[in-house]
């Protein structure tokens, strides 16, 4: 029998981690061909280059699709966006693939939705159903409505997706194939690598034996004009701290570029000398990392999601992940140093918490395939109501 | 103080008429400048050059933007919206709208959506909320999803923006202005032009004194492989009723063009010797040949929408109306030419309905152009549940 | 051995018919393998559909580019070229060819050129140093600029490649592959088809057995805006001579849908009634057509090129064809009713001229093969002065 | 009178100095309007930010293209060009300029070219004429054949675009407009910046009042797989002269990326400790920098142009150059480590070298304002011969 052949667009660093295992249950499968195409950023080095990662992850990369427009336009996401339709299109034709899976919310993953509706291919969703600020809101319920097939991340986001008007039938809470990571980082917490030594990156020679913390703060589109003032009091509140600091670059969001060259630019002051600034790391070291980690200061959903799961203390800045699902471990502030500095010293002293699966048990990756293998082919459909 | 700028962009030939009383009151009101925007086939004299109509209605074309690709590509869809995309970024991004207005359903609607959602400007959606079946179901969803402010069409439809998660405040059902033509027409359903003198056309010399019908089909993208077959069962009817008839060309989505292929062919055949085929009309003159027809056949959405104002017996062939909310005018039946020319003799004896205002009540435009100026603008919400 | 990869483009409905034969003879080579992409306007039904064609000849036809934009925007050259130079780019990359083959000097055939040289892909260039009017003598020289290998049609053309700095060993006087067909048609000259019955078009029922004309006459791109007036002269000459009349529709060229309309018109106005409207005719049954005509009128480079080798009589109107080599065959005149009326009467008495073989001697396609499969490849050149 | 519209399209950071003194002569002439457009590379910050420099200068930025693809993908040249089409037909639509301007050779300066003469609009081309390595040579003589205007720089490259065909009337050899501030520069060479203090840079702490050296190497891209070993060469050699160097990043083109990582690698590693790496400078700066270098070792133009004049040592390595006419001032080697090392010692100890005015007598800027002003409107034209 002819394998179906399920083609996953990653458009992004963070969206690999995010969807690992599934690709490796994908692999697995005996009914199944993984088409694995990576767009965006990422391609970039600059912003962590995917390929060589999942390249040495075993996985084959079908297609590279580079429609990032370079430069801080207010139009780049739009064209961008554009331009990953165009290429995409092209792709699918090539590639004939019998699924195509987008993830998440990020402003590109609507063209993964279009290129695959627009050629009568069946759409599946991941993560779908969440609620968060920025662009991402509307980004992601479009995704949706879109989809033929959701796979989300947890029972609150089911009944969202359901609520929504899609059909029972077509919505699953595999939950997130990243806390099938997490799980295993969890049996076994200790960090087996050296960052440094893996990774390079540039700053200060620190060792993730002793105490430290994890930075990761990426801009906010719809407040872009704002992104370097909200840097700005994060590096001053960690300069504050003065504890040794893993702190991973901003993405490629628009925003990043003025964020990065703040950064770039308090290094060559000679600030922020106990940070280490890094691009990427694989999954399982990045969570590791994480999980040793005093606490975990920033905006990224790695400290929403993961970080419930692994009990990491977490000081969540702005408005990027306001309204998404949320543990314990998490405490909100403003962008204010003083603020940023207090909480995370308050969240230092507390210590790790429970660990909270809000976002799955572990289990998702076959999960995810397993529905992908038994889902009865469609591209059309009604709402429910 | 500074008029807020809406900027309305048009894609297709039916949306004019759709929209043009709207136009009138966004140009006439005291707080509004319109900016009108025509991309996509509503450019191309093939299917019915807008540009023209609304230049002698007395509205200004602020920009033009040709995204439409030749040929019948699986791909065309996807690519026409990805140029779409990157046209209207730039177009936006000159005129500084303060609002952007997106209509219906079509599949490059959403390139509207995209492009000013993706440039922080606010987003209003005409039409939103009702079901129907093909591509347009997933478009229309997600353009809802996209948007800030729901300008829907009925009652039914500002139910399920507000059940798929939309805030109340932030839906209004208008009506749709296409009513507001249908209501006048009503007052004053006299034929007061002579189609051939006013449009051309080609084929044969009829008038609309005695007794005709009126043919709208539309290719159903998902079934684009069945286009000309289904035409074919068209033809075959409408040839075997023997009545004069007034036709309009299919639209330009996929199929369209064999469709047409197949109409030239059976009229260069001295088939169809009975019937006059034209590209477009004006939106009052094209609603008066229709309230004055014996029965409207085929799959357009004027059937369903106008036809019920008027009162129009309608017989709906096919999938592409499916689920949208019909008054008692309308029956529907499958691609089979007896069953059509059964129906349509059927619907030609019961002759006109009672006006049913399923789809406003003929005030639409003035009510959307308050609402576009009262409107507290912003580009960033959450679902409401 | 690996046989070495040629791929060839082609734009345009006439490009087919020039490089016929040099196809056959790249798919017959022992040591080449064809790859065949169509794109642009040879994609499309309105103007011939190439792709039926070549693949009744035996061609397969490995990429299908639709890159032409819809509707006569001042921008479509540069666009359509501009999405060309995209999508061409992917083919390249996929197809890994080791030579590019572009033709002659239509607006898009930079495209080609672009993308293949910008991937350091072998160029060769079909046509190169003649001389005309219009657009395309920007076009043909600076294909010229960018190609390695240059297969010249005539020894003036070889010459004129020389003198723009070209070095000798990379230009070959192949003649032009077209007057591969015309010689056959020379050697069997009787119509053996049914114009009518074979190819349809619409209009007079008309016989290729007794006399009759062929008029073929495009848009001349930088006279855009004169279009209309230009082919009304034409019409009326043609309706003044009174002869039956195969008539081929004008081409993609920007002021050719203008052209077509004002064709249209005069049809719907029974104008016209003893002419047959063609889109396109395979290339032997085409030239067979016009060896038979008692003259040829219009502006089409056949005028010049096969018909000089054919000996028909050519009245050539207008700038298009300005200062190519032409032989005694050929009468130029203005854009003036009159005029080509009589010019076109002295030409009919005249009857048949003499072959000239300035454009080949009927055995180019052979001769262009071999060159390919000789040619040292590179992609690096100077100016050889 | 209504002034004649300039528009100089800037697709680099180079170009920008190469045309300043020509973009005030344009600006100050009585009947000429100058309207700049930045595009690709010129509006990266990471090439140097030619926007706010041209703004400090006094100019006004009449659009921003952003067609730069982000990722070295092989088809990135083409796709980048493809899309600086598009996005300037817009703009030229937009600007409606009289005459368009397209500067050197750069790749993507071939986009300008064809935007412009797709829409009828004349043509000038600066630099037209010379003769290099790389690509560079095939995209400056087709640009060449674009062009209606010649405004070359030196009396050889007069001679070559008369040669290639083009009309004499229609060349001028105006010199390089960077030679007018290379004049500037001789008349008044001190160093009057602290180049440290005014454009920041990476590294040592260098001064410009001891001995130093200056690096501008950049990517061959038809050698791009060679870009990394190329330039480690460069640098073993200049770690083994252990001279304070200023050193400016390679720029976009393919294989730059690699290079630059590189670099930074070596930085990391504390190679290279008494470089300090720069961006960009203001022309005059940069030139003033140079003159007082020791010597400047690469293979940028800036060696064989603006250093001619100047009278610095050059160590001109590899390809890039090649066959560009180029004075005493020169030495050209190969690229290894051990001779780029000899060869910079020898130029060091001969010292500075007369001035030459290949490239013109630095009067450029005025004459070539002139010339456009004088210009016969067209867009038309044949080869000579």
């Amino acid at each position: 029998m002819r394998k179906r052949k399920i083609c996953v667009v990653i458009t992004a660093r963070p969206s690999y981690a995010r969807v690992k295992t599934m690709l490796h249950a994908i692999q697995m499968h005996a009914s199944l061909e993984l088409q694995l195409v990576l767009a965006g950023s990422a391609l970039l080095d600059k912003y962590g280059d995917v390929g060589s990662i999942a390249e040495k992850d075993g996985f084959t990369i079908c297609e590279r699709i580079y429609n990032l427009l370079s430069g801080a336009a207010p139009t780049s996401m739009a064209k961008t966006t554009g331009l990953a339709i165009m290429e995409l299109a092209t792709a699918f034709q090539n590639l004939k693939p019998d699924i195509v899976v987008t993830i998440a919310d990020r402003f590109e993953t609507i063209a993964t939705s279009i290129a695959a509706s627009y050629q009568n291919i069946p759409l599946a969703h991941i993560q779908g159903g969440e609620v968060t600020g920025s662009i991402d809101e509307k980004v992601r319920h479009a995704n949706t409505k879109f989809a033929d097939l959701h796979l989300v991340a947890s029972e609150s986001a089911r009944q969202r997706v359901l609520k929504m008007g899609e059909h029972a039938s077509s919505i699953l809470n595999t939950g997130c194939p990243s806390m099938d990571i997490a799980r295993a980082v969890l049996e076994k917490p200790a960090i087996d690598f050296n960052p440094i030594e893996k990774y390079g990156g540039v700053g200060a020679e620190i060792a993730p034996e002793g105490k430290y913390i994890v930075v990761m703060q990426h801009a906010v589109t719809t407040e872009e004009m704002h992104s370097r003032v909200q840097i700005e009091e994060t590096i001053k509140a960690v300069t504050a701290l003065d504890i040794p600091t893993f702190w991973f670059w901003p993405n490629v969001d628009l925003g990043g570029e003025s964020m990065s060259s703040s950064l770039r630019h308090h290094r060559e002051e000679y600030d922020l000398d106990k940070a280490r600034f890094f691009k990427n790391m694989e999954p399982e070291d990045f969570l590791r990392l994480i999980k040793n980690s005093a606490c975990l200061i920033g905006n990224s959903s790695v400290g929403i999601r993961e970080c419930a799961f692994l009990g990491v203390p977490v000081v969540n800045i702005g408005s990027r992940q306001t309204a998404r699902e949320r543990g314990q471990n998490v405490v909100d502030c403003g962008h204010n140093a003083a603020e940023i500095e207090a909480y995370a010293l308050k969240q230092i002293a507390h210590g790790h918490y429970a660990s909270e699966p809000i976002y799955g048990n572990g289990h998702a990756g076959k999960t995810a395939a397993d529905a992908l293998a038994a889902f009865d082919l469609k591209f059309h459909k009604t709402l429910a109501y």
